[in-house]
């Protein structure tokens, strides 16, 4: 098998003082952090599309990226040079598991049974690489938003045919994830919203949406695939108004539809964002309504209005996720998915490697602060002791059902004085980075 | 009974040629339009708060407002002297409907049982004018975010005692509303939601707010009170972030506490823009969910990241929303309630009609271009046109229940091309702007 | 020549009432308002990179246009298919000016005496075609964005060689300009601007940036080009941080660097809007400091936060920006220029005279309305009224340098009482209403 | 002198292990960084407004903190008690400097004489205690928004009486620095902007906002006041759109009208996120430019739309800000002004210490971090190395102004080859994250 990054080592871990660009200096996969090496703890992934195949293009300039494999000389070659590069980068950084969308890997053909076959082949060598390099996959999924095809939507398309060609084609990222022993299927919806409501039948669609989720819970039973199915919100981009807007909104309509049962959430921090949330707000949300199923780490731009899919550097988000997840008792069977890109002007094959280490190094710190902070129980007694009147007294008596408007009336009025007390938000922030500072 | 706005004649419907400011030019209440007088359709409703208590405050500065009552000596005497302009507002500008918040219409005493008592003699009082006067009640509400006790919520406070007290004010307002013949009773959870999730217990409170919907529920049966309840959501502001964030979050809440049934949404279109959904959008989710409930008329600024509560004079949004109302079958018992203030600039006795009628004639060109836009079906056909293959064939199959992936692929791997339309967008915008113009 | 559009005639004006999708409602291009024709007043050019090269891509899918020049077989047939094309687009939509960057029109070559070879050919054949079809070049540009080279910026790029480069490609895009007769050329600096402060020399940049408006300026005095030099301002996208964010920060950099007499803005409604400003701000700041230069009209997505290019066909934007340049007294040698693509949904050829037609139709209706306030004076006397303090008494002296602090504090103290009157805001919103239902 | 805080000692520093919340972790303020002590980098000060007059009200509640001085009886008691306890805040946190506005420290009288009046006395009360105390005055200024005579703006006022009283109180602001030693004066135009274009007048309203700057540059003069003038850019709020909206916007205003070498900038982090701007990017750019004056130190939420004015505690804000100081020779005159106030449910006057230790430790470790970021040149080597183009060969000579665009053509097409190099961006994130961590 051909090496694709001679230059660039095993990435090792240094520790904190290294001046070694090419190292971790906080990631140390066999470290325990509470009865778990970081490693198990962080199930870091690696995102095919991101770091094999894209190419650096943005709305107003073609790609940038220079890659040992802009050799190839057909498309299956190509395809085959990525997937041997998959694998040594993964070896390389030390990283367990992939993710990827159908289209990722393999190219289309020129008939939907071409594209199978084509896929097919990839698929194959993918799985032998895989046992070679002993990695696994995370997950799969379809691409449905790349082809022009889906214009109008793949579920939520104002043209059967194309319900029918996006059933097949998920049928089929079906079967190729359960055959490379996937344990997770993603459901993006890129183009599952609309542009302007002045042509669209918004209740049509959301109902054929259900359909087309209904059909691949019958089809994964049918087959036998155990793996975890995840939805992944996003309010928008490319549609003008995505279906899955967040977390909250997803929960609706499976709750509605009665799919609740069968899905959690694939949570993806610049989504988050670009629907005025925080990271740790949508992570908590998933938590607290025990659909906390995976998460792509990466981050955005407060200042930019789309979705830049940047390595996470940023130490606030990642401490205050991991601390979702270590509520959560770990992310697994879903992981930390980089679903992340090497900016435009970072588009050298070196800048892979970078990227990834300040991304593993920082969520790597991040759980560290975490489990501190967890450990020494420094938010959650402090957040017991706010919340105490409810376990104690009239407190307790809501919780437990036992009053109503009228017992809380008469209580309300005899209770003459209510005396709140501070939140002390400045205070717990000075002492997040205590931790963060210390650790 | 004093005279307020004694400058001020009864405001009457001159036609579009007008050039007198204090005259209709588009509201022209018995006008029929399908069937209905523009009345019966928009069913107008005046905001207590911003028209008869609202002083033009705002984060940099203080009230600015010249009002006839001004003059007032004591804080009961403020109160019949507001409530005696409300009539006369209404009287003057032919509006049927009013909506207030407890506080609004009554001071608050030195004891829950004080203020009651404060409040029942306004009511009383507020009673006798209804009559008097011909008007009704659209909604009641309780205000649970003014005073400092809802520091930390009302429902979703960390402080059982709170939490009574919000319960004691929610019984009486709904007494109060009852007893005035409120057709709907509204919760806006203006501090239900948290400033950091450092000490934020997520779960407890979405938990106790559901308990708080459901004591609602329980009382308003034990009373016989029938009017429809509205929750209205807001995705921030006060809060950082509000549980009730939007139509999609809400109904999602709903359905997890089995409460779906008992609530409709009240939305507001300033509210919408602060979620980046359009008025419409948020409209339209709940209308194909069955939950489009009452309106709050106003318009946002783009440009700007709070709740302005403008006086709505954007003829798109009121056209678009009027023409999911007209599908709706109407708007009752919920109406058109301006949720709007005079800018602060504004701060004349004057501005209160003027804007009003701005925003009273926005609406009824509006409702007259939905109408036509309907009859006509030039959108409908469209659409249906669009979706014509859910209709027939595999599509139908679909919609149907009849396929599943196999089957649909089977089809998909035969269906050789796949052909999709233009959606149409600048000639369906052109389309509605040739509606408004020539209306 | 070949037809491209052959089932399409030349349209026209078929007055409001019409039913035609395929002609226009209120473009009437002879008719005069205020003195002038409409044609003369909008000036309406055509955008050829959205209109002939445009693909509908965007960052999740590939380009979905359906265009009669698909069928080209090499670059060069292409290029000359588009231009064709260009032209009778211009015919039959009764457009008199187009406007192009050199690598819409022509392909790059392998160096750049190639790709100015190539560029030069073309240039040829649309030069006889000009003179053919009668039609003019609004301004040309130099695309220094999308290739490669300029990933880090051309004139503020960190590569010596790449600002030679973009100077040779200016110099040349300066020539074809003057060869075809062009009224303007433009500056925007998609890439000049940076991605992170961490390795930028801002300070080198913006003064690198100088040096080349300044060069740009010394050889079109060379070279004797008479045509305006506009600079067009946007925040940010394709880079984080644009150096041209908006008209007042390019008129703080153009007087820093003495370089104000040579340019004028060349405003985006879409870029005033990504600025968090009103594309109307934008036009008034530029008239008020004399520097209004020509317009790309189209619209954005406030709900959304990148430059959708949408075409203009909100009435309020079109009326208010026609009435900013009637207050200019024209916008020539500038025009309106449709700096606007057709939705990735809307692919079909009919979609570009439907979208240019909804585009037209809004403009000329802003500029009927706006012609009508601005002759009524309506908004005029209002603020001639409102400000009426300043044209007498110590106003007076104020605005004509006669005063001072203590002059004034002498004055303060002895004015007792201050009386401030309504701004009216809401009134003023219903009067444009007035004028643009009643028009 | 009553003690207002006595549960409160003088907080010291106990290092970063301390678990007393009353403690600096990181602030030191003899520690030496670079040759100065931390107290000379940093100049900290108070807030007057937020921190003593500040009562947490927000648009849709009163007021909830908690002060030692709400007991006072009336407004010149509460005012000396209000100045009293800001000596001993001063105190207690080893702050310096402190800040106001002229209607913080005294209230409104019922003319100008009678306020004047008022500002004497606490003035000299004022002056007493800062000798006795040791205490300086950043900076004064006038509240020029708060006052409902300011509607319609000061400077930009359409009603000339009200530019009259703004010249007057202006001066008296002026008077009262300079009498109390004040280093620097502040404008900050809170109402200078517009709420609608339908109303304004924008040219003349700019106009006499130079005016206003002018005729204080010659008060100035007058009465030998040497302190720095400085400008507080903010985009909105309360204002639609205000004319200082950044810093390029404001030195473009300064220029137009000759002014810019009488004022620098007073940025404020939450208004340059306002402006989307990040608060390195605003104090860079007044670097650059030569009018980096003083810092409000604060944060805002990028979830929220508003000026929220938190207390600094992102390390990243506060490392890259005091790099741009560093770079700049420090910040003196200036300073570090907490324009932060603490939550509204941080209610407790304990909160006020707990705040202000969490921005001063904040900005104390963001000053180390920059301090060793900028000793190592880590970030300036890899900058110089990346421009290096421009110090020799062609480059060069484009910076020493030797080329044109003729000769830069004939270097570029004999040039065949152009080669770029990574920005390396997400490895410059992980360098500054192992500064923080290890610091």
């Amino acid at each position: 098998m051909r090496e694709y990054f001679a230059n660039v080592p095993k990435i090792k871990y240094e520790g904190k003082d290294s001046k070694n660009p090419l190292a971790f200096k906080y990631y140390n996969p066999d470290e325990v952090v509470g009865g778990k090496t970081m490693k198990e703890h962080l199930r870091f992934t690696l995102s095919y599309w991101h770091t094999l195949t894209g190419a650096g293009s943005d709305p107003f300039g073609v790609g940038t990226m220079l890659r040992p494999w802009d050799c190839a000389e057909d498309e299956m070659e190509l395809a085959k040079m990525r997937m041997e590069a998959n694998f040594e980068l993964m070896d390389k950084l030390g990283i367990e598991y992939f993710a990827f969308h159908d289209r990722d890997i393999a190219p289309e053909g020129k008939t939907l049974a071409d594209t199978n076959e084509k896929l097919d082949e990839i698929v194959a060598y993918c799985k032998e690489l895989m046992q070679k390099h002993g990695k696994k996959l995370l997950w799969g999924t379809a691409n449905m938003f790349g082809n022009p095809r889906f214009v109008h939507g793949a579920a939520t398309t104002c043209n059967a045919d194309v319900f029918a060609y996006a059933a097949a084609q998920t049928k089929k990222a079906m079967d190729v994830t359960k055959e490379l022993g996937g344990e997770n299927y993603v459901f993006w919806g890129g183009r599952e919203g609309y542009e302007t409501l002045l042509n669209t039948d918004l209740g049509l669609e959301q109902d054929n949406l259900a359909r087309f989720f209904q059909m691949a819970v019958d089809y994964a039973k049918k087959i036998g695939f155990t793996g975890q199915f995840l939805i992944e919100p996003k309010p928008k981009e490319p549609t003008k108004h995505q279906y899955d807007f967040d977390v909250a909104t997803v929960l609706g309509f499976l709750r509605k539809y009665n799919l609740e049962k069968y899905f959690k959430m694939n949570i993806e921090a610049n989504h988050a964002t670009l629907a005025q949330h925080t990271f740790q707000h949508e992570v908590a949300v998933a938590r607290v309504n025990g659909v906390l199923g995976s998460l792509d780490v990466n981050q955005g731009d407060p200042n930019l209005g789309w979705d830049t899919d940047q390595f996470p550097t940023n130490i606030y988000d990642a401490t205050m996720v991991m601390y979702e997840v270590l509520k959560n008792g770990g992310i697994a069977p879903g992981g930390l998915n980089f679903d992340a890109k090497t900016r435009r002007a970072s588009f050298e094959p070196e800048d892979l490697f970078l990227s990834y280490i300040a991304g593993m190094d920082t969520m790597a710190k991040g759980l560290r602060v975490a489990y501190s902070l967890l450990d020494d129980a420094v938010l959650e007694n402090n957040t017991s002791e706010r919340y105490k009147t409810f376990s104690e007294g009239i407190g307790k008596d809501i919780v437990e059902g036992k009053v109503d408007f009228e017992s809380l009336e008469k209580y309300a009025l005899e209770n003459s004085v209510i005396s709140n007390k501070s939140g002390r938000q400045e205070y717990l922030e000075s002492v997040v980075n205590q931790y963060i500072f210390n650790d």
